[in-house]
């Protein structure tokens, strides 16, 4: 399955050491007007090289549209965009080829496929996610011409330290976060955090987080009743995220600590709107927003390319001692955030098309 | 969107006080014999009436298979499963038809449809998932056929108290654990979780908890790569389960909180077959079933039907006290056993018949 | 396959001799309020036992809706629609459980499955369609709130004899063609149709023939460019109902033998509107309407059951004498009218919901 | 619309001056080892310029496929294929940009999007299918290795002149047709058919055709049995192909006029296999394919750009005069061939993995 979406279609190709990654996005409205620098600007915030915890491959990450455009806007046709591996290594990983890297997908592909394109880790490569990022910010300009949706994000939790959930969002200098990075907001636990960053450089190890997403300004009707609810999209898309192990809406796992008199948003009328008092239901009541902010929370495992030696397997099933060598993150999550973003603005944009299909207002 | 899976596809319908609840499935192996009383026995742990937490309405909820049979196997045509309504009471939500139900889906589906059935919340009911637990339990009898896969599942958390990560599944009689009310193995907590469930039905308060779920069997390979890994196929299974609010695989949320160098699952032979030597990826790897054990967890909220009295609105917005009668559990959590161990099934058996369906062996 | 449609969605279950037919039709907007009754008359136009030249199973086909409405509008969930199997005899077919009937689909069942339900054609039995009437016939409905869309269908052709072409439909009184049995318009013709029909059923034979469609009201727009053109899709539609054997749109086969200097239709400008002068397009250009009506011709086979002693094999290749009694058709062509107007209806409707869920007209 | 196919899928995009015109393959079993040059002489068959009948555009088609492959086999990733516009001259369109052609699609696309791409037709040009032929061939590659399937076409009638039915193929010299400009085997009607093309060119005018195909080697079972029929499949894929105008299989027409007692096809047992002794439903019974012969005919209209002055209207609904210079075919037909191959093999492809996905023969 390379094919996300039923209104807002995208169907990703690619692998990190083919000629292009790229993705097909059916379901553009005819007319649209993208703004294609603000598409490679959000493609730009994934990428690596950015700093010392980062992977140091270098590739200028620029999205070409070939397809689907004409004098600027949307046809109506598919729209394709390309971008190249440039900075490819294959030989990095030749010593790779027979050996299963613990916690990547080599043994699964292997499994399944039956072989396997051992180069940068073939289609499981992160680098797949470019195009889609590229996709997904185009999604947000859709979602933007229908409601005042706003989707942001921050990395709320790295290597154990947590902001508490206390934290009020509207304290976030949204500019401020993306120029730091780990893209953490400005907060007593900053420092801390990036200490520990620090210190897991040195040690040749990587850390795992959370990212913390919040979106205002979806209007109270996107998501299904069954399947297709809101909150099943949304967990499908980041469970799709490369090292993604948990998703979490509204209150999350907490709310299974509360009682139902706590846990319960009553209804207000505030300036002649019904909203809800408080929010711990995270802006989704069965499956379908209910206009108040829509939050969730997503939880990443360490990355699995760590420095150090470690003990595996080859195909024959003989013990090696496995040296990771090539270019690699400390902390994938702030690299992930742009993935996030994404991921969410097109799940969004093809609820809200759904919406807007369905013509109930008619009857 | 009522319809879920790829080759194994089941299309959901009907509503709490209509004349059926039913499905239909479509992608049954013509010749497959179903074993229907194991069918209604799977059903029969779902239904209500059976404890003092649970709501006593009474349903016989026998199933009915209406097409695709023939002398007792699969025609490769659909199944369609019905079920009667017949302890509806309508009436007893006369009072709720202007009245927005704080935390259920009385408001989203005002403002998705413009009206709606207020009888026993609808479409958004509970109920609406009986003849799915049956397609469930057909799929695990289908996925059996394939593989020895074992699905098993149990309360491991409610109103806060939970049973530690560290308990062995090993431990759990699970003839006994069906027939304890709460679906809790035995443990230490296990009284104290009844005690604050009696508690909270004298304060006719409502909790929440946590599933546990452990998948043994399922064969290396089953999982896409990109969207529909294995992973995000089952989240959204899960979060189109009524009242859950947070899903987490292998570590989950305690993963972001490790080193890499901890966290990774060393790849070693074991009597010529390769495995992993811990499991803290929970049996998935790049989306795709690594052979060990697949589990996860999910939490849900509180159910939202309090016998207190709540402050909320009506379709005028102006403000009502609202008090629930009706027939209403205190903690559903034990009652969503067999709909996630049914969801989990159709889920599986989707992603074995995919992987079986590519032919790779061939090459 | 038993699904139809992307956004006005059918999926059809029940076989010749179970215990219903039916289908769930996912896609009514919400608030729609179905004539039933007007559903329960298209599906009695399709009935058996009206006349000489048909099949004398009766069956008397009530429509039962039992999901999705709420005080007789559509709630936005599916409706189920159930149809009882009364007059069945399976004993009439317990001569055949080891037979090939010749042209039916034993033979092609028994090798894709392996068995098959031998009891009246079992799923290819054309009972299967009668939900699949009233499913049409409430896309009609929902499709007339959209546009004055009007179907009509004629049969144009009985074993050899053809209205002409140049025969003009706006001489048709529809109210008298369905109230004569072949449903042939008043035409010179006629008579020596019904003559052959009436010679046909002394010799215990059949005959097939060709359905005329035209429709009007369609606005420009529908279809899509690449797949999903709109001819595609009526195609897909037609050479699904049974013994369909060719499908052709405006001049069809005659336009193969056309210059483009004839066949081009100009465009013009009539009272404001561009339009073109002929239609030998068939309303339809590029994959997509063009405002003119819409035609297209199907042409059936003769039905299979004929009444004289027929050479075939059974399971074990060995020859056989096969006598068919049971109930048939002489011709099945009249009794396709309404299934065509159906399978037109949901098409044109599937494309109509298409276009409108485009929202391009904002940009 | 722009994806067919349910487990063989392909995504089309790009359009006539564009930089690519391309698609995705998803479905290709990994290990599979394409034969690219033969992919590309598929395509190289339905180049322009090749005589001097077609347009005399000049594309060198190269395709390349930029992912999925690793040494040379499919991973069981998509692939992506690539064809670039390499001698588009927008220039020659811009005197239509303001016109809507007669037949084109010029007219539609405006209606159905509110603005065109008018260069040469945009993603309504013929030039849209040749990263399809692509493809096509790849799956007539990946069927082989399922069943000894042949397909094979040739034009049997252009501008009215038709080789009788009677015709038999095992007559054909498969190489010497491909040979021949108009792609008609060699019969006494051939000449007669080259006078009336040249004719025509000198006119200035063009002719459509007919295409007959004739599939070997489809074993018995592949189709499904209410949508998704073999016939129906087939008819939608014809019917995609740009200017084809009717589809019919086996008699078609031609049985509408046929008795039951003649049109049947007996069974018969032959060297231990049950097959029939004639095959007038062209190898389909009940929507699946029977084990004979497949064979179906498509009827094309004449293409729509001729060189003489036409009568048509501009945006703004004013008369003009349409003069059409640009390069394009005097009769398309024979440049369709590949065309009809291509998709008739990703159609069969399609439903052999159906059919293969079904696991029946387990039970």
């Amino acid at each position: 399955m390379n094919t996300i979406g039923t209104l807002f279609k995208i169907t990703s190709f690619g692998e990190s050491h083919g000629a292009f990654v790229g993705c097909v996005i059916d379901g553009c409205p005819a007319g649209f007007k993208p703004d294609i620098e603000r598409m490679q600007k959000a493609v730009n915030l994934r990428k690596t090289g950015q700093n010392a915890h980062a992977s140091q491959r270098l590739e200028d990450d620029q999205i070409q549209i070939v397809s689907g455009l004409f004098e600027g806007r949307c046809t109506g046709s598919p729209l394709c965009i390309l971008i190249q591996n440039q900075d490819s290594r294959p030989q990095d990983y030749e010593n790779l080829k027979e050996v299963f890297r613990p916690n990547h997908a080599d043994f699964t592909y292997q499994q399944k496929y039956g072989f396997r394109d051992h180069r940068g880790g073939g289609r499981s490569s992160v680098r797949v996610t470019v195009p889609l990022v590229a996709a997904g910010n185009l999604a947000l300009q859709i979602l933007e011409s229908f409601a005042a949706v706003q989707i942001h994000s921050y990395v709320s939790a790295i290597g154990g330290i947590q902001i508490p959930s206390q934290f009020h969002s509207n304290q976030i200098d949204w500019e401020e976060l993306y120029q730091h990075p780990l893209r953490v907001p400005i907060h007593p636990l900053r420092n801390e955090m990036e200490e520990r960053v620090n210190d897991c450089l040195q040690h040749g190890d990587t850390l795992g987080g959370c990212i913390q997403v919040l979106i205002d300004g979806v209007p109270a009707g996107w998501g299904e009743p069954i399947f297709g609810k809101l909150q099943a999209s949304l967990a499908h898309a980041m469970m799709s995220i490369p090292s993604a192990k948990a998703f979490e809406y509204g209150d999350g796992f907490e709310s299974t600590t509360q009682h139902g008199s706590f846990h319960n948003d009553s209804f207000i009328t505030e300036e002649g709107h019904i909203r809800t008092a408080s929010n711990r239901s995270g802006g989704i009541q069965g499956g379908i927003s209910n206009g108040e902010e829509i939050h969730f929370r997503i939880g990443f495992k360490p990355i699995s390319s760590i420095r150090s030696t470690q003990k595996t397997v080859n195909k024959e099933g003989s013990e090696v001692d496995l040296n990771i060598t090539g270019r690699h993150d400390v902390c994938a999550v702030p690299r992930a955030l742009p993935i996030v973003e994404a991921y969410t603005a097109f799940t969004l944009l093809d609820a809200c098309l759904q919406q807007q299909s369905k013509n109930h207002q008619k009857f």
